[in-house]
C-alpha cells in the first residue's frame, strides 16, 4: 500500500484514542494539528488542545522514504524504532536534555513526544546572534553522559555487545557513509555548489591525497568502531534551546559508532556558524562587547573542555566505585592516569577528523546548513565556504598534531584572517 | 541436567545414525572411538571405521564449561554454533586451508569434521625444528582472504553490519578480554610464573605506564573495532600442517574484531618459538645450514609480506572490478594508493601491538605454550621468558614507529643477543 501522510482529522482521532496522550492533552474535544516538519526525514506535527493550547505534544511519523528527496529514495520506517529507543536511552541518562517520549506506535512508525514550545532550534538562534549562557555546560554534560554510559568503560562487555547489535541501523548509517564520507569527494550528482564557489576548490578536495587519506580513515572508523551509542546527527539543527534549557532531538541516526562523531558534529557546526558571521554580522558595529564570532569559538572551547572534564570524572568515579580499571589493577597509580590521558587525546583527534568531514559535506554535499545558504551575497558566501573547507582540511590532516582546543580556535582565527584567492 | 561426556558406545551409535556421516565412514558395523582432545575448551574424538581405519572423522563437542578449568568455569555451549559458522565461512573463502564440516548438531553442540590424519599441530612441528616450505605462503593466503572478505572493503555495508551482529560471541571474547588484556597485568590468581622468573619482571609489567597504555589501547581496539570476522585464537596450536598442506582449525573464538588480532597471534607465536630455540636447539651444532631460529624469523617476514601483498591485491582487484573505491572516486589515482598505504601501516602497527599482548599472556598468564613450558632448565626458561616479554613490550610501545617487518626481525635478534639481569 502506498504511504499517505495522515490527515489532520485522522491524526486527531488517533491521538484521542491513545489514553495516555488523551489525558496529557487534557481530554480535548478538539485538537489543532499543524504540520511543522522541516527536517530531512520525517513528518512532524504539533497537536494542541484547541481550548487549552498550552496542552500540546509533538507527533513524528516516518514515511517509507527520505522526505528531503521523496519516494525515489526509499528508507526503512523502522528508523522510528531506533529513534524511540535512542530517545529513551539518552533520556534515562540525561533527562534534562532529552525530550520525553509519551507514546510509540511500532505499526504506524509514529511517536508522540514532549513539545518544547519555549525553545527554538539552536542553528536559528546562532544565526540571529543569540547568546545562550548555559549551552556549553548543557551540551558537554549531554555528550559526557551519553558517550560514557554506552561504552565499554561503563557497561559490562556482554551488555555492551548486545547493545551494539540492537542498535544496528544500516540504512541510516549508509546515508552518512555516502553523503558525509564519500559523495562530497566525487563528482556526484547529489553534490551542490554555490554559484561563486570555485572549481579549483572542488578539485582540491578531490585530489589531495593527505585529505582523502584522512577522510578515508574517518569513514573506516565510522563504519567499524562500535564504541558507544551515538546520536549520529548532532548538528545545531538537532538541538533546541532557550536561555535556561537545552534539548537534543532527532536521534534517528543513532547507532554504535565512534565517540568523536557526535563531538565532531557539534564542533563542525559551531565552526560553520563562526565562518558565516561575515554575513550575519554585516550590519553590526563593534561595540566593546565580545563579538559573537568569539562567543562561538568560546562555546567550542567550553564544550570540549567541559565534556572532557565530565567524561573523565564519570570514568574515575565509576572505576573508583567498582574498584577496578579498564586496563586492570594499577599499583603505580600512574598507569590508569596515563591511559586516560592517551584515550582523551585520541578522542580529541578523532573528533577533529569527524568535524572536518561534517564541515566539508555541508559545503559541497547535498544537505546544507542555513548559516551558509542564507548568505545572499554569492561572493561572500563562497569566501565563507572556502574558509570552512580550508579549516576542515587542516583539522583532518593535522588532527593528531593539534594539541588542544586552543589550537583549533587559533586555527579558525588564522583562517578567518586569511584571504584565499577566488579562481 | 548435569553434562556428561558421551561414552564411546553412545557416540558410535550416534554417528551411525547420521546418514551423511555413516556413508562417509563407509557404513561401519563398528567404530573405533578415541578421545584425543588436549585443547582448552572442548571434547574431541577420532571416530574410525574399525575395518577401514582410513575412513575416519573428528567429532568435537562443547561441554557447558571451559574444559581447561572444569565445571567451575561455565561457558555457553552455543560457542559450537559460532565455530561451525566460522568454519563454514572461512571454508568458503579458503577451502584449501580449512577443514570441512560434515555435520553439525545444534542440540548436542557437536560437530563432525574432516580428519587431518597426515597433519600435525604446527606448534609441535616447530618445537621439533621441522621446516614447512609452504607454511608462510599458505598462512598469508588464509589471512589475506579471511580478513579481506569479511570487511567493509569487500562486503556491502548492510551485509557487513548483519554479519557483525550474527558473530557476537560475548562469552569467548570475555575470556580474551580477561586472560590476554587484563589479568596478566594484575596480581591475579589465574596468572602463573615459572620457578626462576624474576619478581622484578612482573613488577615491570604492572608498573610501566607506556606498556599499560599500549595494552589498554589494544584491549579497547579488541572490544570496539568490528573490522572483520576473525579466527580469534590463531596461535600455532590452531594450525595443522604437513609438508604440503596447512589447515587452520578451532575458530570458536570467531567474532568481528580488529584484523591485526589474527595477524598478531601468528607473529607472537613465531616469536615465542624463536626465543625458545635456546632450549630446543641445545644439542644442535651449527652446520652451515640456515639455523632454525632464522627460519622462524623468515616465516614471520614472509607471512607479513605475503599477507600484505595478497590483501592489497584482493583489494585492488575488487575495486577495479567494482569500478569504485572505498574512499570514493579517485581522479588523481594517487589518493586511493595513499589510503591503502596508510591502511596497511596502521594494520601493521596494530598487528605488532596484538602480538605483544599475546606474547605477554603466554609468559605470565594462565594458558602457556609448550614451546616455553617444555624447557626443563628453570634458569634457561626464565631467560627465554624475559626476552619474550622485553620483545613484546617493545612491539607494543614502539608499534607506530616500527617501519616494517625487517625491523621486527632486527628487534628480535637484538633482544636475543642481550643478556638481561636475573634479579
Amino acid at each position: 500500500m502506498e504511504f499517505e501522510a495522515m490527515s489532520c482529522d485522522e491524526l486527531s482521532a488517533y491521538l484521542r484514542s491513545v489514553p495516555g496522550v488523551y489525558a496529557l492533552l487534557n481530554e480535548p474535544a478538539e485538537l489543532d494539528i499543524a504540520e511543522v516538519g522541516d527536517g530531512n526525514l520525517n513528518y512532524v506535527y504539533f497537536a494542541s488542545n484547541t481550548k487549552a493550547p498550552e496542552k500540546s505534544v509533538v507527533v513524528k511519523q516516518a514515511p517509507p522514504f527520505l522526505r528531503l528527496v521523496g519516494k525515489s529514495w526509499p528508507l526503512t520506517r523502522h528508523r522510528m524504532e531506533r529513534e524511540v529507543a535512542a530517545l529513551r536511552r539518552f533520556g534515562a541518562l540525561c533527562p534534562q536534555h532529552v525530550p520525553r517520549v509519551y507514546h510509540a506506535d511500532n505499526e504506524r512508525f509514529l511517536m508522540v513526544m514532549q513539545r518544547l514550545s519555549s525553545h527554538r532550534i539552536l542553528r536559528q538562534g546562532l544565526m540571529d546572534g543569540v547568546v545562550y549562557p548555559k549551552l556549553a555546560g548543557h551540551l558537554s554534560t549531554y555528550l559526557a553522559h551519553t558517550l560514557f554510559f554506552g561504552s565499554d568503560l561503563y557497561l559490562a562487555p556482554d551488555v555492551k555487545k548486545q547493545a551494539v547489535s540492537a542498535a544496528t541501523n544500516s540504512e541510516l548509517c549508509k546515508i552518512t557513509e555516502d553523503l558525509v564520507f564519500t559523495y562530497p569527494f566525487e563528482d556526484h550528482p547529489s553534490n551542490a555548489y554555490s554559484p561563486a564557489f570555485s572549481r579549483a576548490e572542488i578539485e582540491r578536495l578531490w585530489r589531495s591525497p593527505a585529505l582523502r587519506v584522512a577522510v578515508g580513515e574517518m569513514k573506516w572508523s565510522f563504519m567499524n568502531d562500535a564504541q558507544t551509542l551515538l546520536h549520529g546527527d548532532l548538528h545545531t539543527g538537532s538541538i533546541m534551546v532557550n536561555e535556561d534549557e537545552t534539548y537534543v532531538i532527532d536521534p534517528e541516526f543513532a547507532f554504535y559508532g565512534p565517540m568523536g562523531f557526535d563531538i565532531g558534529a557539534v564542533l563542525a557546526n559551531l565552526l560553520l556558524a563562526y565562518f558565516s558571521r561575515d554575513w550575519h554580522d554585516r550590519d553590526k558595529r563593534a561595540n566593546g562587547e565580545l563579538p559573537y564570532r568569539d562567543w562561538l569559538l568560546e562555546q567550542a572551547t567550553q564544550i570540549w573542555t567541559g565534556f572532557a572534564d565530565q567524561f573523565v570524572a564519570l570514568w574515575r568515579e565509576h572505576e573508583s566505585r567498582r574498584k577496578s580499571h579498564f586496563i586492570g589493577d594499577d599499583r603505580s597509580g600512574a598507569c590508569e592516569q596515563a591511559f586516560r590521558t592517551r584515550f582523551m587525546q585520541r578522542l580529541f583527534a578523532a573528533s577533529l577528523g569527524f568535524a572536518g568531514c561534517k564541515m566539508i559535506r555541508r559545503i559541497v554535499g547535498m544537505a546544507k546548513v542555513a548559516d551558509v545558504t542564507s548568505i545572499a551575497d554569492d561572493a561572500l558566501r563562497a569566501s565563507v565556504e572556502v574558509r570552512a573547507l580550508r579549516c576542515a582540511e587542516r583539522l583532518l590532516v593535522e588532527r593528531h598534531a593539534i594539541a588542544g582546543i586552543g589550537d583549533v580556535v587559533a586555527l579558525a582565527r588564522e583562517i578567518h584572517a586569511t584571504r584565499y584567492a577566488q579562481t
